[in-house]
């Protein structure tokens, strides 16, 4: 087994994208797929996220009520990167015959959770599995001012809550047969969804376009740049690394952070403004670069060095497009 | 495999009524479960609904295009069931590797259910799947006068659109190893959600009370008359079978029919709306049972003769309470 958000390679993206083609945006939806989450008329976020035994948790890493705790707070984190307030979610849960216990563990996990970030679980399915433990959540959330990976302006600043790469040095442990530091296995375990922190951006620093990092800072870049019609550069040296991360890969392609990567006007956030977001949520937030013209994702590893093209960025059908 | 909606049995039981015990009924949820879907302030429907092969469908029954139309069918009926016009689907599907043709034509039979049934595909997820090709389908809808299971009134009218019993006589036949007749896995392959016809029989009948027949009529009665307060009393010579149905024990138990069971005030449905009915929709209505009080679904086996309680109707301990 080897848990992973998405089953990486060329046929995954292939249909990838043909289900991305197959979606329509009726009038009554204003934001389709390929957000973070859908908005419908007038003000409702949706977003729909498959947690599977297998692919996204594993319970020889954590215990069934972790894997519901986690699997509702991913989902939450879809609503939190549209700057929408959190409402409720319905579950979906597949238990395979003879683990019943588990599944309720599992689902008395994911409600515990659900109502800790202010939510209610108001509805859901039921069957048994032939196979792995699943649950698919839907998460509702409400905003008149939605944050968009569009949103994005040419010379934006680009912010990202917390520090990254601890969720992805965990699995790193569990995949070697290694127990993962405490602190990092928490990372993975139990995400925080930055509900407040993504509205307090909003409306304190003009933020206007936001993702949430469940596939990696590059990939998860790329998908706002490429929404946006904007390249990126990132300053990798600002990145900001989870304690006992020493390699900056492990940030840009690990995955599983759930921090936002938000995009600010210049200026929006200032050194009083970082500090005031520090003290609120007793969270960092860094600026690690900024909106280009062009396409990709680019990585400046030194200050006033030339920024590199990422490889495999995610979108590399936008690199091919991007100006050198 | 045996597929089947739901894997009955005692263990089954506890742990749906564990669930339903945990929904919460946040003030902004009208309705919660427990219903055919969840009703979200100010009109929004919402449903929820997994189709896990080898469970609810079985690739030699039927070609993974199907599939995926009746799951967006047997999630829209939900909606038909609340009196909802429906707006649109979100579709998370988890794809076994290597199968990805198979999971392609999935999605596509599923959205052109969709459209065909006048709504979209406005979101999805998509994952790699360790071991069965499944989708969750999440129905929207909109109303302002839902039809709810807990509406019936004491003496109402209980109606039945089509004809039962054909979509289960597939399922036998298949587990026998024995090819349907066209006829019935039609009824199984490609349930047509009624929404337009419960819609109808809110406007012209006063249709107070609905649910699709999922279970079969037995459970699905008991589901209806539970939420409203009431019992149920079948006329079981009543009762339209499909074409080529014999007993009406596969009418009661079966399932799959995805027909609405409604109640209407009495007289709320005159012959002459019954005429109406049939024209507009080239489909029969037909008057079997009534709301009484106590509760439990019990069965009247001839005209004028008395009405037995049926045993493992659905919600057994309501009818520990009921009179005899």
């Amino acid at each position: 087994m080897r848990p992973s958000a998405l089953g990486p390679g060329e046929e995954f993206d292939r249909i990838r994208a043909f289900l991305q083609g197959m979606v329509l945006r009726p009038s009554e939806v204003l934001v389709g797929p390929g957000d973070d989450a859908a908005l419908v008329t007038p003000d409702l976020v949706l977003s729909t996220d498959l947690a599977i035994e297998g692919v996204h948790f594993d319970l020889d890493w954590i215990t069934p009520s972790q894997a519901g705790r986690r699997a509702a707070a991913c989902a939450i984190s879809d609503i939190a990167a549209m700057g929408a307030e959190f409402t409720g979610v319905l579950a979906s849960v597949a238990i395979p015959a003879g683990r019943w216990s588990e599944g309720e563990a599992l689902m008395r996990g994911l409600r515990d959770r659900v109502e800790e970030l202010g939510g209610a679980l108001i509805g859901g399915d039921l069957t048994r599995s032939p196979g792995p433990l699943l649950v698919d959540v839907v998460a509702l959330g409400r905003t008149e001012y939605p944050l968009l990976r569009s949103g994005a302006h040419l010379g934006d600043e680009l912010w990202v809550t917390g520090r990254l790469g601890g969720a992805a040095t965990a699995v790193r442990g569990w995949q070697s047969g290694r127990e993962p530091a405490p602190a990092h296995r928490a990372l993975w375990a139990e995400p925080a969804p930055r509900l407040t922190e993504a509205r307090w951006l909003a409306r304190h620093a003009g933020a206007r376009a936001a993702i949430d990092l469940s596939d990696g800072l590059a990939g998860d870049a790329a998908h706002l740049g490429g929404a946006s019609g904007l390249g990126i550069e990132l300053d990798g040296f600002e990145i900001p690394l989870a304690e006992g991360v020493g390699d900056l890969e492990t940030a840009l392609r690990g995955g599983d952070d759930y921090e936002l990567l938000v995009a600010c006007p210049r200026g929006g956030l200032d050194p009083r403004g970082v500090e005031d977001f520090g003290r609120t949520f007793d969270l960092e937030i860094t600026r690690i670069g900024r909106t280009t013209r062009g396409a990709g994702v680019a990585l400046r590893h030194e200050p006033g060095g030339i920024p590199l093209l990422l490889a495999g960025s995610g979108y590399d059908h936008f690199q091919d497009e991007a100006e050198p």
